[in-house]
């Protein structure tokens, strides 16, 4: 059974990491359709997004078959589990990149962001595509230090979000009230999909240690 | 076997009536703080939280008990995994009921939105409020016609989210920079809430029919 369980849970991470990568590419263009504005770029994302759904379907079902057959206990079970809501997590990270790029494809050829904000805006992907790239890493290797390096770093996804507040608020700020309206949409966008890369670091944590920072009482916040 | 899982099943069961009426009441009274201004009330929102936090800690330790000692399968086995996907959904609207508390509560003693919003954003919680009696009544009595029409009413809370834009954008505008961003905010949280019902509606028709209508085509779209 163990040997059965373990080549098709094999199937399974080569299903997340396929999904990993998926959304990683996602974050990565809905970025530079963002930045471009390229309304291309935005396309790609949009037209992408259920092929990442449709991988979560598959690693889901693909789940429900283990439980069902192979009955896992243990570690098994809390594999088994955990990649239940990784997938979920991942699924809900492509959306967002969507919801980005379709406003883009809105407001194009103008940009949703006045230029003031492009600066900070591009801050802000930076950190996400580091934080892309090593959600692959992190899912390819079960590497819990590069998990932890997400789990930490993300204060300073957070402090830029901020930022973008004070930049509406100021005087510098030129954009239109549908700028505003964006730039608030676009923000929020970005700081969840920071959100949920938390969180699924922190799935990958419990995977591998048993340890669910998650339930850190300090850690009772915004992740899910 | 089959004895001890409806046994254990029921008490699984009780929790999750317990957190949706929690949850239910969260969304009620972060609309009473929001339409007020009522500060305490937004403080009963934000203390409330971890309640509905332990509420889901708890069935999903349940649930991975469930299928580590009974190892169900067929009708038994999707019930579980479905349950283990819809706390994490009413936990969602609980914490997105916070944020709009924490958003009172922040401007408090002044609203956060500015009167003319004050018509259209209790329109939005009158809809929830009713969502929030349906979730209460699908989930306890497995009501799959409550949860159709939680699915597909849907549209009408989507149009009011599309109002608000509108209305920051209409010369009837008279609000501050600041209340534009959280006239924002609070609309999506509130729009957000309202999706999670229908997710919430869609897994419970899911464990009462064995159909996942979000694997209907023409639903793959922004619900989890």
């Amino acid at each position: 059974m163990r040997v059965i369980f373990n080549e098709e849970m094999r199937q399974v991470a080569d299903d997340m990491d396929r999904m990993a990568s998926a959304v990683s590419t996602a974050i990565r263009t809905a970025g530079r359709a963002l930045l471009g504005p390229d309304v291309e770029a935005a396309q790609d994302v949009i037209d992408g997004d259920q092929a990442i759904d449709r991988l979560e379907s598959s690693v889901i079902d693909q789940c429900i078959q283990l439980l069902a057959k192979q009955s896992p206990v243990a570690t098994d079970l809390r594999i088994v589990v955990s990649t239940l809501r990784l997938a979920a997590t991942f699924e809900r990270m492509g959306d967002l990149s969507r919801h980005i790029a379709e406003a883009v494809r809105r407001s194009y050829p103008d940009s949703p962001l006045p230029p003031e904000a492009r600066e900070l805006f591009g801050k802000m992907q930076d950190f996400l595509n580091d934080m892309a790239d090593r959600l692959v890493a992190m899912l390819a290797d079960r590497d819990t230090k590069v998990a932890e390096r997400i789990i930490v770093d993300d204060d300073q996804l957070d402090c830029l979000h901020q930022q973008t507040f004070q930049l509406a608020l100021s005087d510098e700020w030129t954009g239109s009230k549908q700028q505003m309206i964006d730039l608030v949409l676009l923000a929020r966008f970005m700081e969840r999909i920071g959100d949920h890369g938390v969180s699924a670091a922190r799935r990958v944590v419990y995977i591998v240690s048993g340890f669910d920072p998650s339930k850190d009482p300090k850690d009772l916040e915004d992740i899910d």
